[in-house]
């Protein structure tokens, strides 16, 4: 038996970044959650040309030197010069431009006296006040200068990107790919979701529910199956979707029946094992490689599936994301008293309570309690050591929203 | 000047669920993050057969009543019945049948010995220990009896609701619909993405930043537009877009300019109001209605626009959504002194530094350093009677990922 650490460390270690590939900079949406596998620098200084900060007038900051409330200095207004004005404009001395803000500033121009210390003249204006040369101004490349790093490697795209990203003018950028996910349900008993189980059969919801994890957590499905109790049936499914996945996720077939196809399939090969996990859900794990494609072999119960997909697979397809592979915890109280197995560390359901501050148990631990998985809010980590989870106690839990 | 509060209260409160609508059960990646608007009955029983929870034998208790290791009690087996096994099957006294995790339990056992209490026999099986009745066996029924409620109303869907869901036998579920929102980006100087701008030009990265909010957020974008700076184009297009969103986000032409295209179109209207806020950035905000769209005119500048999606439409499109319309924070402490103008709250971007437990602020904090913002890790929340922000002192963040 490995403890749960030994095992998580085995296949994070094991996942490898995939290759970086260049995508266009300009379809914004689909690149948030991708990392960037080389620096962003930037093309072209921005702001791309000297702009007003204000609304206002461009002026010489010496033509309104001495300006007060009480004496203000009247200069003519050649024009307006709007943001999206495109000429090249000059100022002549003595006068000035009304402009507004992201407008181009005039050359000759070395200040912008905003409207509200002026009467708004159009014709002519009366200032009120001096400014100091650089007023109301933003110069061409004050923000980022042609060649500064304005997303260094690394970067785990958000929107709060976005301006830098298409403001660089660059058309490509360089990004790690979404790993492709293939998920197989295994089992004769499963029909397709909508269809209505006979005697002995059951909705494979296993399989929709891990597709829907790897969604959230940023990740492709690039394939869906069923496939029955067999080991040739498992091995040809397999097979085919190493070819197109980078991490295949399966889910039955690895406990210690006289029918579980993923044993059938691939106990013994090289590069595959099937072991026994000190944890509760989730003990027997198989976990092995197949052409380029990483397989991990789930248990087939929904609770168990959820928690291994998070604590094992999400952490290793994050590192070839090129992501933090780390699970997100917070800590919360115990407010009710339950037990753990001696020697597993549990994953136990758990709802929050105050705010978030404490959990209490939820539905049994009995890992086949779909209504308990539905109706829990976190799952609290359970030291191997502990067998009595006393309130007051605090523990690390794993929220189940926001997973990404 | 209204108060940071008294605006962000005034939109929310503005905001009215959207209609339900039924939408098929079994898309369960579509429905990650819709909230239900009845609660979800199962129609069947869950488990909807009595099945066996361990690979093992199903026996009759009382057969095996006195078996140990020294004395076992041999019993012979009828056969295998694997999981997805349809057959209606029967238990003679004093037999057994050989039997896997999640196969239907044969009419008349009444217990499952697990296999590791026995010698595995396939023809005849040596058991090595009594069982009392019900031991080993889901019944039907036990999770889900039909009529039970499995997800209440107001569930945000998340892929753990998913067993819950498509094995309640339900075709449809009734659901509120992610929020349509169209994005408009306002000003002459706008080129789109991927052109070169021209002197006087820049690149539209508001709009797309605002897309991608949108989608973090779980929101549906139905349309991008750039218009110019007049108040018909700005007029035009809203109105045809008041058609096909429940929210429209505007970019530029609400501050205190001569060319406010925003202003020109809608001042004055009835239902639509332009305000100063007392925060920084984004004190000049616009907020209306127009047919059944909720429009909000968002100042220009990138981080302007960003910091006003957050606190304003993203809580108001949360609550169409039937989403907790509550921003999230987390607390942190304060690691370098900056400073932030009298009598506005400020949404100041920060750098989170020992693991998200300090802060230290990024960049200037002038509006358009796209810089500043692409390397920020949250927006730090300073009240409005702080000028000076001291080491040490314990501030709310907003984390810039992870939004939705």
């Amino acid at each position: 038996m490995l403890t749960f650490d030994e095992y998580q460390q085995r296949v994070v270690a094991a996942a490898r970044r995939l290759p970086s590939r260049s995508v266009a900079a300009t379809d914004a949406t689909d690149l948030l959650g991708l990392v960037t596998a080389e620096p962003l620098r930037s093309r072209v200084a921005l702001p791309g040309f000297t702009n007003s900060a204000m609304d206002g007038y461009a002026v010489r900051a010496a033509d309104v030197q001495g300006a007060t409330a009480d004496a203000p200095v009247s200069l003519p207004v050649t024009g307006d010069i709007p943001a999206g004005d495109t000429r090249s404009l000059r100022l002549e001395p003595r006068t000035c431009w009304r402009i507004m803000t992201g407008a181009p500033v005039p050359d000759g121009a070395d200040a912008v006296v905003q409207v509200e210390l002026t009467d708004g003249g159009t014709e002519t204006v009366a200032i009120r006040s001096a400014v100091e040369a650089g007023r109301a101004i933003r110069r061409r490349g004050e923000d980022i200068e042609p060649g500064d790093e304005v997303l260094p490697a690394g970067t785990l795209l958000h929107p709060r990107h976005v301006p830098a990203l298409l403001s660089a003018g660059v058309p490509e950028i360089s990004v790690i790919p979404r790993p492709r996910v293939a998920i197989v349900s295994t089992g004769d008993e499963l029909v397709e979701p909508g269809r209505e189980p006979g005697h002995g059969q059951v909705v494979d919801s296993n399989g929709p529910m891990l597709a829907a994890l790897a969604v959230e957590c940023g990740f492709e499905v690039v394939a869906m199956r069923r496939v029955g109790d067999t080991g040739e049936e498992v091995r040809g499914a397999l097979t085919e979707l190493a070819g197109v996945a980078d991490v295949i996720v399966t889910s039955g077939g690895v406990s210690a029946g006289a029918f579980e196809p993923l044993k059938l399939a691939f106990e013994g090969s090289g590069g595959f094992d099937f072991v026994k996990v000190a944890m509760q859900p989730g003990k027997p794990q198989g976990f092995g490689t197949l052409g380029n494609a990483t397989v991990f072999a789930l248990p087939g119960n929904p609770v168990s599936s959820l928690v291994s997909f998070l604590v094992f697979v999400a952490p290793a397809a994050r590192v070839l994301a090129g992501r933090d592979p780390r699970l997100t915890t917070v800590e919360a109280r115990v407010a009710e008293h339950w037990t753990s197995p001696p020697g597993r560390q549990q994953f136990a359901r758990v709802v929050f309570d105050d705010d978030g501050r404490v959990v209490r148990p939820i539905g049994g631990q009995g890992s086949h309690v779909l209504g308990g998985l539905a109706g829990s809010h976190a799952l609290a980590i359970v030291p191997a050591d502990t067998t009595e989870v006393a309130v007051g106690e605090t523990l690390h839990v794993i929220p189940l929203e926001g997973l990404a």
